[in-house]
């Protein structure tokens, strides 16, 4: 893969925010591999071993929620066979399972393709269970469940990832009708992390352009609606620390992104959609040096976010206003009640929460939940529990179905424990 | 890559057509490089060196008619690097230049990437000379121009590819929206003529969906409007001969197909939009054991037809109806008209035009206009007469613009001449 090069970066602290790079070949060929210089006129080849390093160390998290099988199978298929698959689906049970019917379809092309997979359902009692006995009882709602938020299929999958002994975590959602699309963000995150450089680094999407349906033609839009406001937002807040206006921040609502577990073991996460901006704010707050950091290791190093605009069209199902209006507003919502977040830009923020209508005046705007880094959990218990009690949990090893050597058994103690 | 094995094959003489194979990864990994067997559990992985020594081989020729900038330049991001890039043009020059713009692109690409390209445009009085001089002058039309099909840009990118000394030629039709089918198309190109095994084979795509507005909404539509007419026709042609009823063609007016020179220098192309199921039609008429072959060679070996499904959706702009009722008619003339079709088939072609209010009862369809082989061309006059009076004619070196050695250069005497 070739990427234009990156010449600009925001720090923040440890935290070195990397301007958009293009992508421009997704497959750049053999050469840097023949003495070729990696650096040339402006673009950066990271060349197929380097991918394929990063590949085989990576697990592929697919959020998923009543995807159709075709959907899902083209978005399997375009996922690099090195990688690791994870399936976490909230897809409903009744009166059709169809989590049953994406287990199977997971199942079916793991076994064709000779890899390995492990699938789970959201709402598993077990699950919760398993979570519970981990040490995360913020994530079960009432009905004693792991609450059926995005951010929480993602806190999912990143266990589940931290478990099989890889080093990274990267997400493609499940509702993506570009294939080839899928396997370039995989390169795109494989060719990130190389170029990082650093244990703890992030690399995210900012996608070429989205098909919509407008007076019955397609447009190629640029911009995500719920983008434009939350990038704006976030680099407000860098704007308020620097006395620089800036735009570097172009993916704080990026779907698709990729993490060391390194990094992402110490990350907490966030509920619901405010998952992917409050990324950013918890880079911000523990390793932007304005608040003591629990992990001096990593001040010590730092923390590159690269971000990467792909080729491809972003083609998927329509969620509708409501999805991207709420997106907007938990993505506030997390800028707003940041600590480090200076009083100014609060300020900003709750006027133009109230400009919207989404407040009213005096008002607060709600809080959303943040839970604790994944990399607290007791992934020994969790494992028992979930091979004990989990119904769902489904571990398929469709290289040893087709005759190979077994995929390495997804248990614990491969990987070392993050430091707490 | 990862194909799903092809396990029945219909023959006709020397042509062996095998049924449609789906691509299961577009990415299998690197696994058969360790010792890893290539077949297991009704797949086939073409592994990374394999697609990679086809690449080094190929040239993708890339028909463009008035794409806009954004278009072309996401179809080049697509095209494997070691695959070397043969624009040809035939878009308005008046009253903007568009064949200049797009020549930009190319070159901006090309230094960007540090890899080389061909442009030329169809209608330049200077090709059209060459193409005279070199012995083909049924291409040029009563302006003195060549013709303005489509079976005549690719025509001239055949010539082009023999002339730079590789072995392999793909056609990518420059509208396409997704730079990631693109892409899939040239792997599959690779993986097909890898496992072809003969110096005589050609690969044809069948695309996977193909997005439709309806009623507002997108649908996923798996046939083209032409393609099943003109495919269910190549089969009754195959059955006519062998007594049974068969779909195996999928692929008869595939756009995206690619073939070794080796074949395609012998091949005679039709014109227009008759050039795609021509193909067919020629591989049965000069292979097919029914006339005399001027082509023992071919005989003796064999001329494998491989058909792959994608996984991507083929995404582009939408031409019309009339565009696509063209392409029907054109089909059928090609096989009602070629000697080695049988007599109840162009009877029954016949009967059906008529049903179609294409053809009055009685009338003959018309002829398409078909050229002679490549082969037959004097490429060293072509490429004089290119080098000297065509204008539009440009050999970008991208590699030598960013500081690398340059690539070999494209002229005369590297390729050995087709036999006669």
């Amino acid at each position: 893969m070739r990427l234009a090069d990156s010449f600009r970066s925001e720090r923040f602290g440890a935290v070195r925010i990397h301007e958009l790079q293009r992508v421009i070949e997704l497959d750049s060929g053999a050469q840097a591999d023949a003495g070729r210089p990696a650096l040339e006129a402006g673009s950066r080849i990271v060349p197929p071993d380097a991918l394929r390093a990063v590949e085989t160390q990576l697990v592929i998290v697919v959020p998923c929620m009543n995807e159709s099988r075709t959907v899902v199978e083209g978005v399997l298929s375009g996922i690099p066979h090195d990688c690791l698959l994870v399936l976490v689906s909230n897809s409903d049970r009744h009166p059709v399972d169809r989590y049953e019917i994406e287990a199977q379809t997971v199942e079916q092309f793991c076994r064709l393709a000779g890899r390995p997979a492990i699938t789970v359902h959201q709402r598993d009692p077990g699950l919760a269970a398993a979570f519970k006995a981990a040490g995360m009882e913020e994530l079960i709602d009432d009905a004693g469940l792991v609450r059926a938020g995005k951010g929480e299929a993602m806190l999912i999958g990143m266990a589940l990832a931290a478990m099989t002994g890889r080093r990274y975590v990267g997400y493609v959602d499940a509702d993506n009708y570009v294939p080839g699309a899928v396997h370039e963000y995989c390169k795109a995150y494989a060719a990130g992390l190389f170029l990082a450089g650093s244990p703890y680094s992030m690399v995210r999407i900012s996608w070429h352009s989205k098909p919509k349906l407008r007076d019955g033609r397609l447009f190629f839009s640029r911009r995500g609606r719920s983008s434009e406001v939350t990038n704006e937002w976030l680099n407000r807040f860098l704007a308020e620390y620097s006395g620089f206006g800036t735009e570097v921040i172009a993916t704080g609502n990026a779907g698709e992104h990729a993490m060391s577990l390194d990094l992402g073991l110490k990350l907490r996460l966030a509920g619901g959609f405010a998952v992917e901006p409050f990324e950013y704010v918890d880079l911000f707050e523990q390793f932007g040096g304005v608040l003591d950091s629990a992990h001096p290791d990593v001040m010590n190093s730092s923390v590159p976010v690269v971000q990467i605009e792909t080729r491809n069209p972003h083609f998927h199902d329509n969620k509708g206003e409501e999805h991207v209006q709420g997106m907007r507003m938990q993505a506030l919502n997390v800028i707003y009640h940041s600590p480090v977040t200076l009083p100014a830009l609060r300020a900003a923020i709750a006027e133009f929460l109230v400009a919207q209508g989404a407040l009213l005046p005096g008002q607060e705007p709600p809080r959303e939940r943040i839970y604790p880094p994944v990399g607290e959990l007791d992934l020994d218990l969790l494992f028992d529990g979930l091979d004990a009690e989990a119904l769902s949990f489904r571990r398929f090893d469709g290289r040893a179905a087709a005759g190979l050597p077994p995929a390495p058994p997804i248990d614990r103690g491969t990987i070392p424990r993050a430091a707490a």
